[in-house]
Protein backbone atom coordinates (compact mmCIF):
# COMPACT_ATOMS: atom_id res chain seq x y z
CA UNK A 1 0.00 0.00 0.00
CA UNK A 2 1.23 3.52 -1.11
CA UNK A 3 0.98 5.78 1.87
CA UNK A 4 -0.56 8.51 1.40
CA UNK A 5 -0.07 12.31 3.16
CA UNK A 6 -3.33 14.19 1.93
CA UNK A 7 -6.04 11.31 0.23
CA UNK A 8 -7.98 14.35 -1.83
CA UNK A 9 -4.83 15.58 -2.62
CA UNK A 10 -3.92 14.89 -6.55
CA UNK A 11 0.06 15.50 -7.24
CA UNK A 12 2.67 12.72 -6.25
CA UNK A 13 5.95 14.08 -6.05
CA UNK A 14 9.21 12.34 -6.93
CA UNK A 15 12.56 13.08 -5.65
CA UNK A 16 15.44 11.01 -7.21
CA UNK A 17 17.89 10.56 -4.50
CA UNK A 18 20.05 7.13 -5.45
CA UNK A 19 23.11 9.24 -7.34
CA UNK A 20 26.64 8.42 -6.01
CA UNK A 21 26.19 11.57 -4.03
CA UNK A 22 23.77 10.21 -1.71
CA UNK A 23 25.62 8.56 1.02
CA UNK A 24 24.49 8.24 4.87
CA UNK A 25 27.36 9.48 7.18
CA UNK A 26 30.27 12.13 7.18
CA UNK A 27 31.43 13.42 3.54
CA UNK A 28 28.06 12.64 1.81
CA UNK A 29 27.41 15.19 -0.16
CA UNK A 30 24.00 15.90 -1.66
CA UNK A 31 20.84 15.23 -0.54
CA UNK A 32 22.52 13.97 2.93
CA UNK A 33 24.59 17.12 3.46
CA UNK A 34 23.49 18.95 6.44
CA UNK A 35 21.45 22.01 7.08
CA UNK A 36 21.15 23.43 10.26
CA UNK A 37 21.32 20.09 11.83
CA UNK A 38 19.10 17.95 9.24
CA UNK A 39 19.93 16.61 5.88
CA UNK A 40 18.98 18.52 3.11
CA UNK A 41 16.08 15.57 2.08
CA UNK A 42 14.51 15.89 5.39
CA UNK A 43 14.29 19.73 4.47
CA UNK A 44 12.79 18.73 1.33
CA UNK A 45 10.25 16.71 1.79
CA UNK A 46 9.03 18.24 5.32
CA UNK A 47 7.64 21.38 2.79
CA UNK A 48 6.43 18.72 -0.27
CA UNK A 49 4.56 17.47 2.70
CA UNK A 50 3.22 20.24 3.69
CA UNK A 51 1.89 21.29 0.15
CA UNK A 52 -2.12 20.27 0.45
CA UNK A 53 -1.94 19.02 -3.18
CA UNK A 54 0.23 16.39 -2.40
CA UNK A 55 -0.91 12.37 -2.06
CA UNK A 56 2.15 10.87 -2.50
CA UNK A 57 5.84 11.37 -2.37
CA UNK A 58 8.44 9.01 -3.84
CA UNK A 59 12.17 8.87 -2.91
CA UNK A 60 14.59 6.73 -5.25
CA UNK A 61 17.24 5.66 -2.89
CA UNK A 62 20.75 3.73 -3.80
CA UNK A 63 19.73 0.37 -3.39
CA UNK A 64 21.58 0.01 -0.49
CA UNK A 65 20.39 2.58 1.49
CA UNK A 66 16.97 2.28 0.88
CA UNK A 67 16.19 1.01 4.58
CA UNK A 68 18.01 3.89 6.15
CA UNK A 69 16.36 6.38 3.68
CA UNK A 70 12.98 5.36 4.70
CA UNK A 71 14.06 4.81 8.63
CA UNK A 72 15.65 8.58 8.51
CA UNK A 73 11.79 9.79 6.81
CA UNK A 74 9.60 7.98 8.80
CA UNK A 75 9.09 10.27 11.15
CA UNK A 76 8.91 13.40 8.72
CA UNK A 77 5.95 12.13 6.33
CA UNK A 78 4.66 9.40 5.10
CA UNK A 79 6.70 8.25 2.21
CA UNK A 80 7.43 5.38 -0.33
CA UNK A 81 11.28 4.54 -0.65
CA UNK A 82 12.06 2.96 -4.10
CA UNK A 83 15.54 1.66 -5.12
CA UNK A 84 16.76 4.03 -7.96
CA UNK A 85 19.03 3.33 -10.32
CA UNK A 86 22.76 4.25 -12.09
CA UNK A 87 21.47 7.64 -13.62
CA UNK A 88 18.90 9.96 -12.39
CA UNK A 89 16.74 9.58 -15.37
CA UNK A 90 16.60 5.98 -14.42
CA UNK A 91 15.48 6.85 -10.71
CA UNK A 92 12.92 9.32 -12.09
CA UNK A 93 11.53 6.20 -14.31
CA UNK A 94 11.87 3.88 -10.97
CA UNK A 95 10.09 6.32 -8.70
CA UNK A 96 7.30 7.15 -11.23
CA UNK A 97 6.57 3.42 -11.55
CA UNK A 98 5.54 3.72 -8.14
CA UNK A 99 2.80 6.07 -8.37
CA UNK A 100 -0.64 5.06 -8.34
CA UNK A 101 -2.44 5.39 -12.15
CA UNK A 102 -5.03 7.47 -10.71
CA UNK A 103 -2.91 10.33 -9.81
CA UNK A 104 -2.99 12.99 -12.03
CA UNK A 105 -0.55 15.25 -11.75
CA UNK A 106 3.67 14.13 -10.74
CA UNK A 107 6.51 16.59 -9.96
CA UNK A 108 9.96 15.72 -10.31
CA UNK A 109 11.90 17.26 -7.16
CA UNK A 110 15.10 18.07 -6.80
CA UNK A 111 16.48 17.38 -2.47
CA UNK A 112 19.29 19.77 -2.81
CA UNK A 113 16.57 22.72 -3.54
CA UNK A 114 16.09 21.97 0.16
CA UNK A 115 14.06 24.76 1.33
CA UNK A 116 11.66 25.20 -1.65
CA UNK A 117 8.44 26.88 0.06
CA UNK A 118 5.06 24.37 -0.32
CA UNK A 119 3.75 27.58 -2.26
CA UNK A 120 5.82 27.21 -5.38
CA UNK A 121 4.82 23.10 -5.47
CA UNK A 122 1.19 24.47 -5.34
CA UNK A 123 1.70 26.67 -8.14
CA UNK A 124 3.99 24.31 -10.37
CA UNK A 125 0.97 21.57 -9.66
CA UNK A 126 -1.74 24.30 -10.66
CA UNK A 127 -0.70 25.20 -13.58
CA UNK A 128 -0.49 21.37 -14.80
CA UNK A 129 -4.29 21.24 -13.97
CA UNK A 130 -5.13 24.28 -15.53
CA UNK A 131 -4.23 22.70 -18.58
CA UNK A 132 -0.68 22.54 -19.19
CA UNK A 133 1.17 19.29 -19.88
CA UNK A 134 4.48 20.44 -18.47
CA UNK A 135 5.36 23.64 -16.44
CA UNK A 136 8.60 25.31 -14.61
CA UNK A 137 9.63 26.89 -11.88
CA UNK A 138 11.96 29.68 -13.69
CA UNK A 139 13.49 32.95 -12.44
CA UNK A 140 15.61 35.42 -14.63
CA UNK A 141 19.09 35.18 -15.62
CA UNK A 142 20.47 38.68 -14.03
CA UNK A 143 24.13 38.71 -14.55
CA UNK A 144 25.58 38.92 -18.00
CA UNK A 145 26.31 35.73 -20.00
CA UNK A 146 29.01 34.75 -22.01
CA UNK A 147 29.75 32.31 -24.84
CA UNK A 148 32.95 30.53 -24.22
CA UNK A 149 35.40 28.45 -26.09
CA UNK A 150 39.12 27.51 -25.85
CA UNK A 151 41.41 30.22 -25.46
CA UNK A 152 45.12 30.12 -26.92
CA UNK A 153 46.82 29.65 -23.84
CA UNK A 154 45.08 26.95 -22.23
CA UNK A 155 42.46 30.34 -21.51
CA UNK A 156 38.93 30.35 -21.75
CA UNK A 157 37.78 33.35 -24.45
CA UNK A 158 34.75 34.71 -25.27
CA UNK A 159 32.60 33.98 -28.52
CA UNK A 160 29.55 36.33 -27.85
CA UNK A 161 27.50 37.91 -25.67
CA UNK A 162 24.25 35.91 -24.80
CA UNK A 163 20.92 37.73 -24.87
CA UNK A 164 20.37 37.25 -21.47
CA UNK A 165 16.55 38.87 -21.50
CA UNK A 166 15.33 35.50 -23.02
CA UNK A 167 16.87 33.14 -21.04
CA UNK A 168 15.61 31.68 -17.97
CA UNK A 169 17.04 29.74 -14.98
CA UNK A 170 15.38 26.63 -14.40
CA UNK A 171 14.19 25.40 -10.59
CA UNK A 172 11.94 22.19 -9.33
CA UNK A 173 9.42 20.70 -9.07
CA UNK A 174 8.91 20.30 -12.66
CA UNK A 175 5.40 19.50 -12.93
CA UNK A 176 3.44 17.28 -15.66
CA UNK A 177 0.03 15.15 -16.46
CA UNK A 178 1.05 11.45 -15.32
CA UNK A 179 0.86 10.29 -18.65
CA UNK A 180 2.95 13.35 -20.27
CA UNK A 181 6.04 12.02 -18.07
CA UNK A 182 5.37 8.51 -18.39
CA UNK A 183 5.58 8.83 -22.57
CA UNK A 184 8.39 11.00 -22.25
CA UNK A 185 10.74 8.45 -20.13
CA UNK A 186 9.03 5.65 -21.87
CA UNK A 187 10.66 7.36 -25.34
CA UNK A 188 13.94 8.84 -23.34
CA UNK A 189 17.27 8.12 -25.39
CA UNK A 190 19.77 11.41 -23.56
CA UNK A 191 20.06 10.95 -19.98
CA UNK A 192 21.65 14.22 -19.65
CA UNK A 193 18.40 15.91 -20.31
CA UNK A 194 16.09 17.35 -17.45
CA UNK A 195 12.37 16.02 -17.20
CA UNK A 196 11.10 18.99 -18.93
CA UNK A 197 13.92 18.95 -21.88
CA UNK A 198 12.24 15.17 -22.19
CA UNK A 199 8.83 16.34 -22.98
CA UNK A 200 10.69 19.34 -25.01
CA UNK A 201 11.61 16.21 -27.26
CA UNK A 202 8.24 14.77 -27.40
CA UNK A 203 7.33 18.14 -29.00
CA UNK A 204 5.05 19.21 -26.68
CA UNK A 205 4.58 22.53 -24.83
CA UNK A 206 6.72 23.18 -21.35
CA UNK A 207 5.42 26.17 -19.99
CA UNK A 208 7.04 28.55 -16.94
CA UNK A 209 5.52 30.00 -14.03
CA UNK A 210 7.64 32.46 -11.77
CA UNK A 211 10.43 30.36 -9.45
CA UNK A 212 11.07 30.99 -6.05
CA UNK A 213 14.57 32.45 -4.33
CA UNK A 214 13.77 29.91 -1.93
CA UNK A 215 13.85 27.10 -4.27
CA UNK A 216 17.52 27.60 -4.74
CA UNK A 217 20.14 24.90 -5.52
CA UNK A 218 21.79 23.81 -2.67
CA UNK A 219 25.85 22.69 -3.47
CA UNK A 220 28.12 25.21 -2.51
CA UNK A 221 29.29 25.86 0.78
CA UNK A 222 28.54 29.60 -0.14
CA UNK A 223 24.67 28.22 -0.67
CA UNK A 224 24.87 26.43 2.57
CA UNK A 225 25.65 29.84 4.34
CA UNK A 226 22.77 31.42 2.60
CA UNK A 227 20.40 28.74 3.57
CA UNK A 228 21.31 28.90 7.27
CA UNK A 229 20.42 32.76 6.55
CA UNK A 230 17.50 32.33 5.51
CA UNK A 231 16.22 29.34 8.12
CA UNK A 232 17.12 31.52 10.92
CA UNK A 233 14.89 34.68 9.39
CA UNK A 234 12.12 32.37 9.81
CA UNK B 1 45.57 66.58 -8.33
CA UNK B 2 44.37 62.89 -8.59
CA UNK B 3 44.33 60.91 -5.36
CA UNK B 4 46.69 58.00 -5.05
CA UNK B 5 46.52 54.71 -3.48
CA UNK B 6 49.74 53.18 -4.22
CA UNK B 7 51.65 54.97 -6.04
CA UNK B 8 53.84 51.86 -7.78
CA UNK B 9 50.18 50.76 -8.88
CA UNK B 10 49.41 50.14 -12.32
CA UNK B 11 45.60 50.59 -11.95
CA UNK B 12 42.59 53.08 -12.57
CA UNK B 13 39.14 51.21 -10.45
CA UNK B 14 36.55 53.09 -12.38
CA UNK B 15 32.96 52.73 -10.18
CA UNK B 16 30.01 54.18 -12.54
CA UNK B 17 27.44 54.64 -9.83
CA UNK B 18 25.16 57.60 -11.42
CA UNK B 19 22.71 55.38 -12.33
CA UNK B 20 18.78 56.44 -10.90
CA UNK B 21 19.70 54.10 -8.69
CA UNK B 22 21.74 55.84 -7.02
CA UNK B 23 20.28 58.52 -4.15
CA UNK B 24 21.49 59.21 -0.78
CA UNK B 25 18.52 58.56 1.79
CA UNK B 26 15.95 55.94 2.80
CA UNK B 27 14.42 53.98 -0.55
CA UNK B 28 17.67 54.68 -2.26
CA UNK B 29 18.36 51.16 -3.63
CA UNK B 30 22.16 49.77 -5.56
CA UNK B 31 24.92 51.38 -4.60
CA UNK B 32 23.95 53.47 -1.69
CA UNK B 33 22.11 50.62 0.08
CA UNK B 34 22.53 49.45 3.30
CA UNK B 35 24.61 46.59 3.96
CA UNK B 36 25.54 46.06 7.86
CA UNK B 37 24.74 49.64 8.36
CA UNK B 38 27.28 51.07 5.35
CA UNK B 39 26.21 51.76 1.70
CA UNK B 40 28.09 48.60 -0.21
CA UNK B 41 29.82 51.93 -2.15
CA UNK B 42 31.07 51.84 1.11
CA UNK B 43 32.32 48.14 1.11
CA UNK B 44 32.90 48.29 -2.24
CA UNK B 45 35.70 50.73 -2.36
CA UNK B 46 37.08 49.79 0.89
CA UNK B 47 38.14 46.03 -0.86
CA UNK B 48 39.43 47.91 -3.97
CA UNK B 49 41.35 50.40 -1.82
CA UNK B 50 42.63 47.00 -0.31
CA UNK B 51 44.27 45.34 -3.62
CA UNK B 52 48.02 46.57 -3.73
CA UNK B 53 48.24 47.09 -7.94
CA UNK B 54 45.32 49.56 -7.02
CA UNK B 55 47.04 53.53 -8.13
CA UNK B 56 43.52 55.50 -8.21
CA UNK B 57 39.86 54.68 -8.24
CA UNK B 58 37.62 56.72 -9.93
CA UNK B 59 33.49 57.36 -8.98
CA UNK B 60 31.12 58.54 -11.07
CA UNK B 61 28.05 59.86 -9.12
CA UNK B 62 25.04 61.72 -10.12
CA UNK B 63 25.93 65.73 -10.73
CA UNK B 64 23.86 66.68 -7.58
CA UNK B 65 25.42 64.51 -5.51
CA UNK B 66 28.95 64.43 -6.14
CA UNK B 67 29.90 66.62 -2.92
CA UNK B 68 27.65 64.15 -1.37
CA UNK B 69 29.25 61.14 -2.42
CA UNK B 70 33.31 62.49 -1.68
CA UNK B 71 32.14 63.52 1.97
CA UNK B 72 30.62 60.04 1.92
CA UNK B 73 33.59 58.04 1.19
CA UNK B 74 36.38 60.39 2.40
CA UNK B 75 37.10 58.55 5.40
CA UNK B 76 37.48 55.49 3.14
CA UNK B 77 39.63 55.80 0.50
CA UNK B 78 41.41 58.36 -1.50
CA UNK B 79 39.20 58.34 -4.59
CA UNK B 80 38.22 60.68 -7.42
CA UNK B 81 34.63 61.81 -7.66
CA UNK B 82 33.14 62.76 -10.97
CA UNK B 83 29.97 63.57 -12.05
CA UNK B 84 28.62 60.42 -14.65
CA UNK B 85 26.07 60.58 -17.12
CA UNK B 86 22.93 59.61 -18.13
CA UNK B 87 23.72 56.34 -18.88
CA UNK B 88 26.28 53.79 -17.55
CA UNK B 89 27.90 53.75 -20.22
CA UNK B 90 28.77 57.37 -20.64
CA UNK B 91 29.27 57.36 -16.98
CA UNK B 92 32.44 54.77 -17.20
CA UNK B 93 33.70 57.62 -20.05
CA UNK B 94 33.35 60.61 -18.04
CA UNK B 95 35.17 58.58 -15.15
CA UNK B 96 37.77 57.16 -17.39
CA UNK B 97 38.30 60.74 -18.73
CA UNK B 98 39.52 61.12 -15.12
CA UNK B 99 42.37 58.64 -15.43
CA UNK B 100 45.71 59.88 -15.64
CA UNK B 101 47.21 58.23 -19.39
CA UNK B 102 50.24 56.87 -17.26
CA UNK B 103 47.92 54.30 -15.50
CA UNK B 104 48.05 51.33 -17.79
CA UNK B 105 45.36 49.21 -16.83
CA UNK B 106 41.74 50.13 -16.12
CA UNK B 107 39.12 47.96 -14.44
CA UNK B 108 35.72 48.79 -14.45
CA UNK B 109 33.85 47.52 -11.21
CA UNK B 110 30.24 47.36 -10.09
CA UNK B 111 29.70 48.59 -6.30
CA UNK B 112 26.75 46.31 -6.23
CA UNK B 113 29.18 43.66 -6.05
CA UNK B 114 30.59 44.92 -2.51
CA UNK B 115 32.46 42.11 -1.19
CA UNK B 116 34.46 41.25 -4.03
CA UNK B 117 37.27 40.66 -2.61
CA UNK B 118 41.15 42.33 -3.74
CA UNK B 119 42.23 38.68 -4.36
CA UNK B 120 39.83 38.48 -7.60
CA UNK B 121 40.63 42.36 -8.44
CA UNK B 122 44.71 41.41 -8.37
CA UNK B 123 43.86 38.46 -10.27
CA UNK B 124 41.71 40.17 -12.93
CA UNK B 125 44.52 43.36 -13.15
CA UNK B 126 47.47 40.40 -13.51
CA UNK B 127 46.04 38.73 -16.75
CA UNK B 128 46.03 42.31 -17.98
CA UNK B 129 49.63 42.70 -16.97
CA UNK B 130 50.08 39.22 -18.72
CA UNK B 131 48.88 40.58 -22.16
CA UNK B 132 45.34 40.29 -22.30
CA UNK B 133 43.70 42.90 -23.54
CA UNK B 134 40.10 42.34 -22.06
CA UNK B 135 39.56 40.28 -18.97
CA UNK B 136 36.22 39.39 -17.29
CA UNK B 137 35.87 36.90 -13.91
CA UNK B 138 33.50 34.35 -14.67
CA UNK B 139 31.74 31.52 -12.68
CA UNK B 140 29.97 28.21 -14.20
CA UNK B 141 26.38 28.36 -14.77
CA UNK B 142 25.06 25.95 -12.32
CA UNK B 143 21.57 25.67 -13.01
CA UNK B 144 19.71 24.77 -16.05
CA UNK B 145 19.11 27.34 -18.56
CA UNK B 146 16.05 27.43 -21.34
CA UNK B 147 15.39 29.95 -23.73
CA UNK B 148 11.66 31.22 -23.69
CA UNK B 149 9.48 32.85 -25.92
CA UNK B 150 5.82 34.10 -25.59
CA UNK B 151 3.17 31.06 -25.27
CA UNK B 152 -0.32 30.83 -25.81
CA UNK B 153 -2.40 32.23 -23.05
CA UNK B 154 0.00 35.16 -21.90
CA UNK B 155 2.92 32.74 -20.35
CA UNK B 156 6.04 31.95 -21.30
CA UNK B 157 6.77 28.60 -22.94
CA UNK B 158 10.22 26.96 -23.05
CA UNK B 159 11.51 27.11 -26.90
CA UNK B 160 14.55 25.11 -26.33
CA UNK B 161 17.32 24.33 -23.70
CA UNK B 162 20.86 26.11 -23.70
CA UNK B 163 24.12 23.93 -23.57
CA UNK B 164 25.04 24.99 -20.06
CA UNK B 165 28.42 23.79 -20.41
CA UNK B 166 29.80 27.01 -22.89
CA UNK B 167 28.10 29.32 -20.53
CA UNK B 168 29.57 31.61 -18.24
CA UNK B 169 27.94 34.10 -15.57
CA UNK B 170 30.30 37.39 -15.73
CA UNK B 171 31.07 39.43 -12.88
CA UNK B 172 33.46 42.47 -12.21
CA UNK B 173 35.82 44.08 -12.39
CA UNK B 174 35.98 43.82 -15.94
CA UNK B 175 39.90 44.49 -16.35
CA UNK B 176 41.18 46.21 -19.82
CA UNK B 177 44.58 47.81 -21.29
CA UNK B 178 43.99 51.36 -21.07
CA UNK B 179 43.98 52.05 -24.75
CA UNK B 180 42.09 49.38 -25.10
CA UNK B 181 38.85 50.46 -23.22
CA UNK B 182 39.40 53.91 -24.68
CA UNK B 183 38.80 52.84 -27.99
CA UNK B 184 36.08 51.01 -27.51
CA UNK B 185 34.26 53.49 -25.46
CA UNK B 186 35.44 55.80 -28.33
CA UNK B 187 33.01 53.51 -31.40
CA UNK B 188 30.67 52.53 -28.51
CA UNK B 189 27.05 53.10 -30.31
CA UNK B 190 25.32 50.34 -28.31
CA UNK B 191 24.34 51.84 -24.60
CA UNK B 192 23.22 48.62 -23.35
CA UNK B 193 26.99 46.69 -24.26
CA UNK B 194 28.96 45.82 -21.18
CA UNK B 195 32.44 46.98 -21.63
CA UNK B 196 33.98 43.56 -22.41
CA UNK B 197 30.92 43.51 -25.13
CA UNK B 198 32.71 46.90 -26.03
CA UNK B 199 35.66 45.18 -27.22
CA UNK B 200 33.94 41.97 -28.20
CA UNK B 201 32.64 44.36 -31.28
CA UNK B 202 36.01 45.56 -31.82
CA UNK B 203 37.14 42.60 -32.95
CA UNK B 204 39.63 42.01 -29.86
CA UNK B 205 39.95 38.88 -27.80
CA UNK B 206 38.55 39.13 -24.24
CA UNK B 207 39.51 36.37 -21.71
CA UNK B 208 38.06 34.76 -18.68
CA UNK B 209 39.41 34.13 -15.21
CA UNK B 210 37.82 32.61 -12.46
CA UNK B 211 35.60 34.75 -10.42
CA UNK B 212 34.18 34.28 -6.82
CA UNK B 213 31.32 33.39 -4.76
CA UNK B 214 32.07 36.31 -2.99
CA UNK B 215 31.87 38.80 -5.80
CA UNK B 216 28.10 38.06 -5.82
CA UNK B 217 25.59 41.16 -7.15
CA UNK B 218 23.55 41.97 -4.45
CA UNK B 219 20.16 43.29 -5.89
CA UNK B 220 17.73 41.21 -4.30
CA UNK B 221 16.46 41.18 -0.81
CA UNK B 222 17.94 37.36 -0.76
CA UNK B 223 21.38 38.91 -2.04
CA UNK B 224 21.03 40.94 1.15
CA UNK B 225 20.61 37.88 3.83
CA UNK B 226 23.37 36.29 2.45
CA UNK B 227 25.66 39.11 2.45
CA UNK B 228 25.04 39.97 5.43
CA UNK B 229 25.76 35.86 6.85
CA UNK B 230 28.98 36.04 4.75
CA UNK B 231 30.19 39.42 6.48
CA UNK B 232 29.40 37.58 9.77
CA UNK B 233 31.84 34.72 8.64
CA UNK B 234 34.61 36.97 8.73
Amino acid sequence: VTPQLNARGDVAVLVPAAGAGLRLGPGGPKALRLLAGEPLLVHAIRRVAASPSVRTIVVAAPAAEVEAVRDLLATVAPVTVVAGGAERQESVALALAAVPADVPIVLVHDAARALTPPELIESVAAAVRAGHPAVIPVLPVVDTIKEVGPGGDGSETVLGTVDRAVLRSVQTPQGFRHDVLAAAHASASDPLTDDAGLVEKAGLPVTCVPGSDLALKITRPLDLVLAEALLHLR
